[in-house]
């Protein structure tokens, strides 16, 4: 019995929506809006003292941040590889996303687009505008030699490139330059069972 | 045969070079000076395209990002958990580092220990000051009822916290009140082949 403690625009969130979804898992999805501080309450901050979302609960246990469930509910499925170097290799572009993506990408279309706040943080977005465009540079190159992030193969490292990138534009990110990264969403859209950002 | 492309002041680097010494792994140092901009130079963006160190060379393979490294080297060893639960909470832990405590603590560090230039980001300061706490509040709650991370046993993910955690005083971080982490770091420091972020 698994439960998804899931803010539906984050992409953090539909990291696991989309993951459940290709691993055929039925799951309960319990809504935390984290525009209302849900996921800073008393009760919510017992489940992640982190106080954000994901959180997964399966088997009586918690599990937080959107890159570590992936890997938790991937083991030994096709959607990671069995080479322990590939196994480090999608950890590494996780961590990539979690580091030098999401802070810039995410959080830009945070304010511009969930908050509505564009103005009130100009300032910080001139930085967080050159800092994701250096990492979708960084994306693009790769993609320019491989269809996938790791082993050539869809992986859950594509899945967390992808919750952000595929909603840059709702962050003013232009991505009509970055070809690759064009194509390379399509080809992860056209991957069995997926849902998008808006489906719960 | 190990290559560690590494720069001494960096508690990215420290932790592989603390996971080496305690596999006794040897290894060849090579130091990539990122306040000279070698990490930007066109050779060591051929090695690691986001331009960041640490990054391990092993068996003709490049690898980027500290954490995938820890994961990497610790496979089948007893610095990583064998149950598939505690192994995703390593990576929890991993992933909190990265997004909401390196950003933040490693930073102010940076700013002002490295490079002398606490006036410059004053403001910016603030925030990091205030999400820092935060980061090491989790921690203090975390460890007042475990000694280590996960499973109650030393691991990577004690590895990654370590190392900006016991240098956040070099950031203005006061951890005089959270006992439970200045314990933790204690224990860290009694294990075997142990060796502080000067050693190189």
């Amino acid at each position: 019995m698994y439960k998804l403690y899931d803010f539906l625009p984050s992409g953090n969130c539909y990291k696991i929506r989309l993951l459940l979804s290709q691993l055929e898992i039925e799951y309960e999805r319990i809504n935390v809006d984290i525009l209302e501080n849900e996921s800073r309450s008393p009760e919510f901050l017992k489940i992640n003292p982190n106080g954000r979302t994901p959180v997964l609960y399966h088997d009586g246990k918690y599990l937080a941040e959107s890159n570590a469930i992936l890997w938790y509910l991937s083991s030994n499925t096709h959607f990671v590889p069995k080479d322990n170097y590939e196994q480090a290799l999608v950890l590494q572009w996780m961590f990539f996303e979690q580091f030098s993506h999401e802070p810039n990408i995410a959080t830009s279309r945070y304010w511009i687009s969930i908050l509505g706040e564009e103005s009130k943080y100009r300032e910080q977005l001139k930085t967080k505008r050159e800092l994701g465009y250096a990492a979708l540079d960084v994306m693009e190159k790769h993609l320019s030699s491989n269809n996938f992030f790791v082993g050539d193969k869809y992986s859950i490292a594509d899945i967390a490139l992808y919750a952000y990138t595929h909603v840059a534009e709702e962050g003013k990110f232009d991505l009509s330059r970055h070809h690759k990264i064009r194509n390379w969403l399509n080809r992860i859209e056209a991957q069995e069972n997926y849902v998008n950002i808006k489906q719960s």
